[in-house]
């Protein structure tokens, strides 16, 4: 038999009565009736129920145990009493009479208990996490993490990908955060650094002529720290495509992502990927108050300035009087209360804002009623037309939010949220994609105003030269994102791979050509012998695993995650380093005051 | 029709007749053939040859293009001459009249020609590796990596290993090469390591209960560079198992290692896992004198000492009445005539040696003779007894070193290296494989007299702890390596996961108990809560990346791999942080005298 296991601990049925077994695994819990001591013994694979009489020769040893104890044990498969059988368990059918016992790893007293729900804290949890790790259900997230990545890889090659490594000790990969530096011992003085993202690598691939690449990209960035965020290391799904549109990237990625949310959504509704649809940042903007729209809110905003205009409600008659401003109204449909309508108002003024107006529709004397101050103040045909453009009705609300746009809009975004949840109008059982679209290249900065890229600068401009010719702020970008339930699912872009376009991208920015050629020099290097149009994008791993496991927090879908201190309690990391090693880097650390 | 391309440069043939049709794709060569311009167009594919007369409306704009400019061209499809169809292309069938020119990328002059087999500089080629890329063999190597990586992923999955991925930035992780570090920002004065492996991660997976791990995992050694080691990052298959013996893991990866040489060899015999030899250490010494036996080379050294014992041979007499000398030798067969052995004797001596006595055998006058120096010193008796215990005959040699095994015990093997290669007794047609065991976990420095580990601290001694209580230099590991062709391919141990037998392993060598806890006091820790029997192996993907594609050179095989001096030209890396960067991580560069 062999030295371990004759079996898993999920293997054992009816078929294997009578038949002397050998199991290994951890004791998960261990109970006395009567005598008669009974454990679950777990392993990766399931748990069997293992049993020990005083008759047995290892009855002694057996009492020692305790939980998490490592053990092989050998014995007897028996079928329970009808009565007895476990539906739940795979091997709820049969029972275990060990006759003989190995301990293979004993444990001292247990800092988090393995088996239940208890709550821990998460330095508890990550300074054991080789503990916390066997709960149930972190096993289930590390391997539903596992599978999602194996699956994306598979879908990927079905597509004719391949996976290409790129360098992980290279040169600074700038995408917008701090890079992570590792000094050089052959080069004293010159550090390396930790590629942000494979962006430049990947696209001299493309220039390299290998047409289709991506890979499940480490990506590094030294952030700080956040509940959604590693502040070290991080997975993407990075890929990128030659002699593509914006419409191939989307053709290629929508069924990869379709298909792992399928596969993987325990049975959630998924939008089909011919029924997404494309939005531009504008509309989105304006529809939803945000450029990562939670799709599954049917509540789609729209500007309402015109019943507004010279109407008796002075503030936002006069508001609108100022060159960029806009009424818009949150149409919340079976909001018709007041109660409800003043907890939304108070939220918008939790949020900073002045508050929000609101209009709600009730039954009074079997006729339709508009109810609340604003109503009263334009009067009843301006409210009429409100009602009809909104398509609301009795038990209805709606509500107003005016000014220029990017003083109200994250908050109209976020009411958005609030307001289809509290009414159950967010369909939680969906995963709903969108491609949002036409990204401006470039934004103003409203203090300085000063011109710089609002995204990526490798995009290609709509239009091309000539675009970058009259008013920046106009230029849109061959830039998208792929939004589902409220995040940033997937960012790309078709990229900017014409040497001339891309320094007069980078000079409307202010970046002198030297400037772009020291920071991006391999790249734009490149671009002079031959380039590719290519476009691609990256998708978060972890947030995809996060989305599916149903969880906020990104440590629970990462086996050994930094805490939010960007420590590793468990291995020691940071360390101090010994003078040694700093003589060999020829670095000298600055005390602190 | 799509904006870039209908077909690829490998799709059309002679069904195609007739179509118009849109390629993309590089200029490969261009020629004037009597007013006619013929472009071999090159993508990822393929290549189609079109063909542009003085009638194309583009004919013009055709004529300006050079080498390696990127184009998109619309054309007619027509069927060549019955003489002029080159079997040997896929598209040898057709041509593409261009009717529509585009220029996607145009390209200054090349430091580096695509097309051909010119031979450049290696800092050439890495400076414009997006060139050098694009090259026949480059591509076939970088898709052969590909492929041989997710060919490894596949048959991992196949027996249902599931890949999880383990840490970058994290804590030093010591496999006996400098770790690179990394400064954290938030923490200033202390450091990350890059691991040299995931070697305790893994461990620590398997104490955490997932069973079977595997990962195609970078790792980072602050090395001296070498023409077959990467100085910065390198990549393993590293996987690890619970609940196995030595003989489960060589099950679990032999199918895995054959199957990838029996996919990519091009057709060279694979010996079947089955016929793997599982040879000592202490043998392959012997027969080989390395542990990375060539089994192609067929043959096997032997100890002969019995015959030079008190012989006429006075040097190899004088030498056995010391202890632990050993006469040994190298069986040439074919290799009998003088030239040859005098040029092994010479070989023997430039590598250090006093030189190789031999024997040969020669037909004289119908009669076998023996002949060289030694012959007539031992006499014919002995010389008889010789050939008879090696199984040569006429027109064979053998070659004598002596000695204390390790003064010669290297050399001995390059002899047989060198013997069997010129001697073409070497099968180059074959990948020849062997697991190499009982490792010594010990070995002693012999001029300090220290006792150290002579390979991994952390694999489990055979016999346990009990087998630490007698003669360390006689304890044998659970630890092995797989030989291949002359390299070592893998290397890995059923590991120590008793915190008891650990620490006794440690002290052995001379480190005390708090060391241990400073130096990998995370897994120790964890080995004190239930730890299960585990083992497993690393294999270098580099490596049978390199033997597949029959390079030495690790460049060869790695997409943007650093020069020698651990630098990357392309980009630019290491390069000098700026003040702020050090700054911030209150860091200062102590200046090179």
């Amino acid at each position: 038999m062999h030295a371990y296991r004759s079996h898993t601990c999920a293997d054992l049925t009816k078929a294997n009565e009578g038949e002397t077994v050998r199991l290994s695994g951890w004791v998960n819990r261990i109970r006395d009736h009567g005598g008669i001591l009974f454990i679950d013994l777990r392993d990766h694979y399931g748990i069997t129920q293992v049993l020990c009489d005083p008759d047995s020769p290892v009855f002694a040893s057996v009492e020692k145990l305790r939980a998490e104890w490592c053990v092989r044990i050998d014995g007897v498969v028996k079928a329970r009493d009808a009565s007895l059988v476990n539906p739940k368990l795979p091997t709820g059918e049969i029972e275990v009479f060990i006759r003989d016992l190995e301990v293979l790893g004993a444990s001292d007293e247990l800092p988090l208990m393995v088996f239940g729900d208890q709550e821990y804290p998460e330095e508890t949890r990550l300074r054991y996490r080789y503990l916390d790790l066997r709960r149930e259900a972190m096993q289930r997230n590390m391997v539903l993490r596992s599978d999602v990545v194996s699956s994306i890889r598979k879908r990927m090659w079905a597509q004719d990908f391949r996976e290409f490594q790129t360098p992980i000790i290279t040169a600074s990969s700038p995408e917008g955060a701090r890079d992570f530096l590792v000094p050089s011992r052959l080069h004293p003085g010159k550090f390396y650094a930790l590629p942000q993202a494979p962006q430049q690598f990947k696209q001299l691939i493309m220039v390299s002529g290998y047409d289709k690449y991506f890979q499940i990209a480490p990506c590094f960035r030294d952030e700080d720290p956040r509940a959604d965020r590693s502040p070290t290391d991080f997975y993407q799904l990075d890929l990128e495509m030659s002699f593509v549109t914006q419409q191939d990237v989307f053709d290629t990625v929508a069924p990869v992502v379709a298909g792992v949310f399928e596969e993987f959504g325990g049975g959630k509704k998924v939008d089909a990927p011919e029924t997404w649809e494309q939005i531009s940042y504008a509309d989105s903007a304006l529809w939803y108050g945000t450029d990562k729209p939670d799709l599954r809110n049917p509540i789609k905003m729209q500007v309402v300035s015109e019943h507004f205009a010279g109407s008796g409600f002075a503030i936002f008659a006069k508001l609108l009087e100022q060159d960029g401003t806009e009424i818009r109204a949150i149409p919340a449909p079976t909001g018709g209360s007041r109660k409800f309508c003043d907890r939304m108002n108070a939220f918008a003024q939790k949020e900073g804002l002045p508050g929000m107006g609101y209009i709600f529709w009730r039954e009074t004397d079997g006729q339709m009623e508009a109810a609340g101050p604003l109503a009263k103040n334009i009067g009843p045909e301006r409210t009429e037309a409100i009602r009809q453009q909104l398509g609301l009705g009795v038990g209805d609300a709606a509500f107003f939010l005016g000014g220029k746009p990017a003083s109200f809009e994250r908050v109209a975004g976020r009411a958005r949220t609030v307001i289809g949840e509290e009414l159950g109008l967010t369909d939680k059982n969906r995963f709903a994609f969108a491609w949002i679209v036409d990204f401006p290249m470039y934004e103003k900065d409203e203090t300085t105003g000063k011109i710089d890229f609002s995204h990526n600068p490798f995009s290609m401009p709509q239009g091309g030269l000539e675009a970058l010719k009259g008013d920046p702020l106009k230029v849109l970008g061959f830039q998208y994102d792929l939004a589902c339930n409220g995040y940033e699912l997937i960012s790309g872009a078709i990229r900017n791979h014409k040497p001339e376009i891309m320094f007069k991208a980078f000079e409307l920015a202010g970046y002198g050509e030297d400037e772009v050629r020291r920071r991006f020099g391999g790249m734009v290097n490149a671009f002079r012998f031959g380039a590719p149009p290519h476009g691609g994008c990256a998708a978060g791993i972890d947030r995809i695993v996060m989305l599916l496991a149903d969880t906020a927090n990104i440590r629970e879908v990462i086996m050994f995650p930094m805490n939010q201190r960007a420590e590793d309690l468990m291995m020691g990391a940071p360390s101090e380093p010994t003078s040694d090693q700093l003589m060999e880097l020829s670095l000298r650390v600055i005390p602190q005051e």
